[in-house]
C-alpha cells in the first residue's frame, strides 16, 4: 500500500514552522510497513488543496492529511475534502459533547465557530482528539483511506498512535524494520566504492547512504513478514559491510558519539576531565548533555588565554614562547596537565585556529591539535578541518570524542 | 512567481530527518516577495521525481530541488530533470577543480563518482558549494527558472543566501521587507495582550508573533514597491510596539543574545571569564562562537565536581557543607571567585540541577542560581525552569547572557 502525506497550512509556506508532522507520520508507517511514497504541504487555499488531493488520489492507497481541522475560516481540510467527494458535512454527537466538555472544563465560553469542529463527512468516523478539540477523520473512500488530523503535533502525534496505527496495521501485512550503522573517518564516496556492488544489487534489504557532517551513515530497511524474518533479512548484509568498511564502524542507530564515549567511561568507571582551546567549552557541553556523566566528568577548563594554560593546565611559558599555543607541544602538555590538576584518569584536549581570523601561512584556519592523556599514554592527533569558526569547533569536537572511544575500547576494559 | 520546493530523498519518507530546507528556503523566498505555494517531497526514485518535477513545470513559475546530487547512485536530480528536458550533462571545470582541490586539502582519494558530481545540464550554470563537493545548478527553461541545491542545510543555506535569493530578489517585483523584535522575560500570551487591537487589525505590514523556548519574537512584514516604502510601513508599528512592551526588547533580527553580549564586552572592552555547572559549558560555547571574543573571553571553567568549585574558584568547603552546590551562597562565591582568579572585570557564574535525576523537595529539578561579579556589585539570580535536561542548559545560559547584557548596559560605558 502506498501513502502520502498532505500538510495544510499557510504557515508552513511562509517558513514559520517546519513539517516535523510529516516526520513522525512516516517513521510510523514504515515501521508497519506502509510505504511512504510523498509528502505535500499546501496553502489555506480551497483550489488548491483540491489540486494536491485529486493528485494523491490519482497515486495514492493511503492519504493523511494534518491541520486544517480548527475552528477558523482558513482551516478549510475537509471542507474541501467532502465537496470534491460530494460527502455532505454531518454533525458528530460525540465529538460535539467533547468540545462542549472541553470549554466547560475550561471555565470558557464556546463560539459558534466550535460547533463547526463537530462536523465530519458522511460515511466517515470520527477520531478521538484527546488534547484538543478538533476531531480527527476516518474516511474509507472505494478503495482509498483518507484520515485527517489536526496540525499540532502535541495533538496529532497522540491520535496517530493511539487510533491511526493500530487500524493501519491491520491492513498491512508487511513489517519494515531499518539498521543504521555510523561511520567516522571515510567519506560517503569512497565508502560506496568498498561496497558498490552491494548498493547496485539492492532490493531487500535496502541500503541507504547519508552524509551529515563529518560523518556517513548506512540505512538498511528490510520489509518482511514479521521483525525476525525482517532482522534474519538484514544481518548478513550487515556482516558484509562491516566485513568490508568495519574499521570505520562507530555505531548503530541513534546513539550519538558522546553518548558512547559516555557509556564506555561509566562502563569502565573511568574519570576525564577536558582541556578546550578553540572549541570553547563545546566537548564539555556535549558530555553533559548525558544524564549521569557527573560520575566520572570531574571538570572542564576553557583555556582561552595563554595565562588559563599556564595556571589551570600547567603548560610551560617556554613551550607557549617556543611552539606557540596552536602546537603538538602545547596540546600534549594541556592534556598531561589537565589530568594531573584533575586528578583524573584521562585528559583531553582541543587547541586550534578555529577563524575566521588567527591564520597564517604556517599555521592555517582549519588547524587542531588534539590531545589525549592517559596512565600509559599521552598522543596527539594534528587535524587540518574546513569549513567556518562553527564548523571547526564540530569537527574538532567529534575527531575528539572518536578519539577517546577508539582510546576506550582499545585499552579494552 | 509562484514557487515550489521539491525534496529528494528517501530518508525524509522514512522520517529519518525533517524537510527543513522547505521551511529555510520559504522564509527565504518570502522576504523577497515570492510566494511559495507548495511544498513536495518524493523518494530517490527516476520515475516519481519525474512525475512529481511534471507537475511542479505545470504549476510554478520557480522550482527549487533540494537533495539527490551526492556522489552516490541513488543521488538522481540532475539526472532525471536533464533527461526530462533533454538536456545533456556536460562537465563543469570549475566545478571539477574545487572537487579535486576539496580531496587534496582532505587528503583524501577521489573516486570516479565524484566526477559525477561535476557535471552539469547544458545551459544551465553552477552555484558555487562552499561547504561541499555537490555545486548547485541554476537552469533557466523557458519560462521557468530551475534550481538545484544539495540535501546537506549546512550546505544548501549558505548557497541559498548568497547565490540564489540574490539572483531572485532582481526578478521579484514587489519587495517585501522584515523586522523582527526579540523580547525576553514576557509570554507570547501577555505580549500579545498589549498588542492585541495591532494584531487585529493588521493587514500591511502584518505582524506575526512566534514563540521559541525562553524568547517571544514579533516579525513586522511589510510588502512594497521599494525597500525605503516598506520600511516607512514598518517604523510607526514598530514605534507603537517599543511604546508598550519596550521593557522587554532586547534585539532586533537575527542577532543572538550571546552576539550582543560580546558586542557589548568589546566595545566596553571589559573582559569576562565563566564559571558553570549544571550548563557544562554551554555558556562558553556559545560566546566562543563569535569571532573576535578572544579579546574579551579569558577563561571558563566547568566545575563540575566539588573539588573543582574549591580549586579553580575558591568556593569555601564550608559553603558547599552548609549549602550546598547548588545555592545562592555557592553562586555568589563562584562568580566571585572565577572574577579573581582569571582576574577578569566580570565573573559569571551557574549552577543548578539539570536533571533528570538529583532534584530533592526543596531542590527540585530546573532550579538554577545565576552569579554576576563585577568591581561593583555581585548579584545572585534564582530561577526555576521547565523541561528537559537540554531545555534546563538552554534557559539557564540565555538566563545568564540576559544577566551580563543588562548589567552592561545598566553601567553604560
Amino acid at each position: 500500500m502506498k501513502a502520502e502525506t498532505i500538510a495544510v497550512g499557510s504557515e508552513l509556506l511562509l517558513g514559520q514552522i517546519a513539517n516535523t508532522n510529516a516526520q513522525i507520520i512516516s517513521r510510523a508507517l514504515q515501521e508497519i510497513g506502509i510505504d511512504v511514497y510523498y509528502h505535500t504541504c499546501v496553502g489555506d487555499n480551497e483550489e488548491r488543496i483540491k489540486q494536491v488531493f485529486k493528485i494523491a488520489l490519482d497515486r495514492s492507497d493511503i492519504i493523511i492529511f494534518t491541520g486544517g481541522l480548527g475552528p477558523t475560516l482558513d482551516d478549510l481540510t475537509k471542507e474541501t475534502v467532502s465537496s470534491f467527494l460530494n460527502l455532505p458535512l454531518k454533525l458528530d454527537e460525540p465529538s460535539l459533547e467533547r468540545i462542549e466538555d472541553f470549554f466547560k472544563k475550561r471555565g470558557r465560553t464556546m463560539t459558534q465557530n466550535n460547533y463547526k469542529q463537530a462536523l465530519i463527512p458522511e460515511g466517515s468516523s470520527a477520531i478521538l482528539n484527546k488534547k484538543g478539540t478538533a476531531p480527527g477523520i476516518l474516511l474509507k473512500y472505494g478503495e482509498k483511506i483518507i484520515i485527517m488530523l489536526p496540525g499540532p503535533p502535541f495533538e496529532m502525534e497522540p491520535m496517530l498512535v493511539e487510533s491511526v496505527i493500530p487500524y493501519l496495521s491491520r491492513l498491512s501485512q508487511k513489517t519494515i524494520f531499518s539498521r543504521v550503522l555510523k561511520f567516522y573517518g571515510i567519506g560517503e564516496s569512497l565508502l560506496e566504492e568498498e561496497i558498490k556492488d552491494l548498493l547496485v544489487n539492492q532490493s531487500n534489504p535496502t541500503i541507504a547512504p547519508l552524509a551529515k557532517m563529518g560523518e556517513v551513515t548506512l540505512r538498511i530497511t528490510a520489509k518482511a513478514e514479521n521483525m525476525e524474518d525482517a532482522k534474519d533479512l538484514i544481518r548478513p548484509v550487515e556482516e558484509e559491510i562491516v566485513k568490508r568498511v568495519g574499521q570505520y564502524l562507530y555505531g548503530f542507530d541513534d546513539e550519538k558519539v558522546e553518548e558512547i564515549v559516555a557509556r564506555l567511561l561509566l562502563a569502565s568507571k573511568k574519570s576525564i576531565a577536558i582541556a578546550e582551546s578553540c572549541t570553547g567549552g563545546l566537548m564539555a557541553h556535549k558530555l553533559t548533555n548525558i544524564p549521569g556523566i557527573s560520575e566520572v566528568f570531574e571538570r572542564g577548563v576553557v583555556s582561552y588565554s595563554n595565562r588559563a594554560k599556564q595556571e589551570l593546565l600547567n603548560v610551560k611559558e617556554e613551550t607557549l614562547k617556543k611552539y606557540g599555543a596552536v602546537s603538538e607541544q602545547t596540546a600534549r602538555e594541556m592534556a598531561q596537565g589537565i589530568r594531573v590538576t584533575a586528578n583524573t584518569d584521562i585528559g583531553v584536549s582541543i587547541t586550534g585556529i578555529a577563524g575566521p581570523t588567527g591564520g597564517s601561512p604556517e599555521k592555517p584556519v582549519g588547524l587542531v591539535f588534539i590531545g589525549y592523556a592517559d596512565s600509559k599514554n599521552v598522543i596527539v592527533e594534528k587535524h587540518l578541518f574546513t569549513g567556518d569558526r562553527t564548523d571547526v569547533k564540530q569537527r574538532s569536537v567529534d575527531a575528539a570524542l572518536h578519539m577517546v572511544r577508539r582510546m576506550l575500547k582499545d585499552t579494552g576494559d
